[in-house]
């Protein structure tokens, strides 16, 4: 390789809110005042898809999938080729660009710059993995390969920031839902509790939800039946444009 | 070079609100209800920084600024870098990654890969420029080559959407300006008008702006002086996450 060439590859730091057994995140911050309705003994978690190096470098460490760059194809849709390899990626509901890592000593060897992706699974989905990949709380990550921990960091604050200012997480929820499972992925997702009312209330003004006209059926607790939602669009979209920069129409 | 190795290069689209002439712009939709307030034959336009190509391939066609990642850089010292040939990088104010342009065909020869950037320089800086460099209205680029009109209109997107949810126009504005010259930029970089009471009164409650105290000298046309304001915040960030989602403090 001359001066100036590089290999260059797509890493995918895949997400998706998961139960877990409890233990794994006892004591963890942020979640103490959260009313847990989920079956005793679990806790739901920001997950993200992970596989384990058999071989060095670095073996036995956990690496987000991606890989290199073929000539005949472009980023986008490498990042997806290399997803299919580790889980059916018709379950990617959302995949978009991060930013690229390309410090010149981040992987040992010729040099390989990233370009990294965020991509989201819905709740429901329950995708087959192969023997080596496994999903890990992004609160408790274990030995990460080179820098693709800063990946995964870099991916949690970017979903956190669009939960605030687009409907991104119409790619985190099944297409219907009730307001305390939305809760539960807004929750799981940021990190720290929300509440359900001012949810609820946010998300109906700018027309981010929409009720369905059904109700669920009352879970083990009993209770009133629950209001059924879905995502107004399944389209990435700002839900805020300051009113005052709306083109006239 | 072997199956997977490129070259990766910067292409930073550096953007600031200039005076034109009107005829260049003349009949140009999107300002006719905008009260001009600049010199009679003037109008305010987001301009981008182009260089004409004394070369083929496509010699004569207009490119942006950027070049060859080098071994002992990454990508952000390296964007910096290239745009310090072609204006004193002191007065880019903001520079951030847009996305990776990777279509395998983009431009002729070995495969280059191309980080693209948004860089912001504000109204009142009037770096020297090399005589192959112009600033060109967005809104009538000259012939561009390869890709490069394609990154120029992702990166007017982009500054739209962020002018929608951030604070992003500190890096266009001056260090203290009068809200006739703050909707200047807004409209010139959104490309339609905007009331000057509105958007007061928006970032005001968002508290993007804040009111130095002073007032400006009434220019020629008289009247009361004007409040003068400045940015709250000079580093980027979201102006209005969902209150429901902000942690309990």
């Amino acid at each position: 390789m001359d001066q100036f060439s590089t290999i260059h590859e797509s890493l995918t730091a895949v997400f998706q809110v998961r139960r877990f057994p409890a233990n794994i995140t006892a004591g963890e911050s942020g979640h103490d005042g959260m009313t847990d309705r989920r079956p005793p003994g679990q806790r739901s978690e920001l997950a993200v898809l992970l596989w384990q190096r058999a071989l060095d470098p670095q073996q036995g460490t956990w690496s987000l999938p991606g890989g290199r760059l073929r000539n005949d194809e472009d980023l986008d849709t490498s990042a997806r080729r290399q997803l299919a390899e580790k889980v059916d990626v018709r379950e990617v509901d959302h995949l978009e660009q991060l930013s690229v890592f390309s410090a010149p000593d981040r992987v040992p060897g010729p040099r390989r710059i990233a370009s990294a992706y965020l991509g989201l699974v819905p709740l429901t989905a329950d995708p087959q993995l192969p023997s080596d990949t496994r999903w890990h709380p992004v609160s408790a990550l274990p030995e990460m390969s080179f820098d693709h921990g800063t990946v995964v960091q870099h991916a949690r604050t970017r979903l956190a920031a669009k939960l605030s200012y687009t409907n991104i997480s119409f790619a985190l929820a099944p297409d219907r839902f009730t307001m305390s499972t939305l809760r539960e992925i807004y929750c799981a997702a940021l990190g720290y509790d929300v509440d359900t009312t001012n949810l609820q209330r946010v998300l109906s003004r700018r027309k981010v939800i929409t009720p369905t006209g059904d109700t669920a059926t009352p879970g083990r607790a009993g209770g009133r039946p629950a209001s059924v939602y879905r995502f107004t669009d399944s389209d990435l979209r700002v839900t805020d444009e300051f009113a005052a920069l709306r083109p006239r129409i």
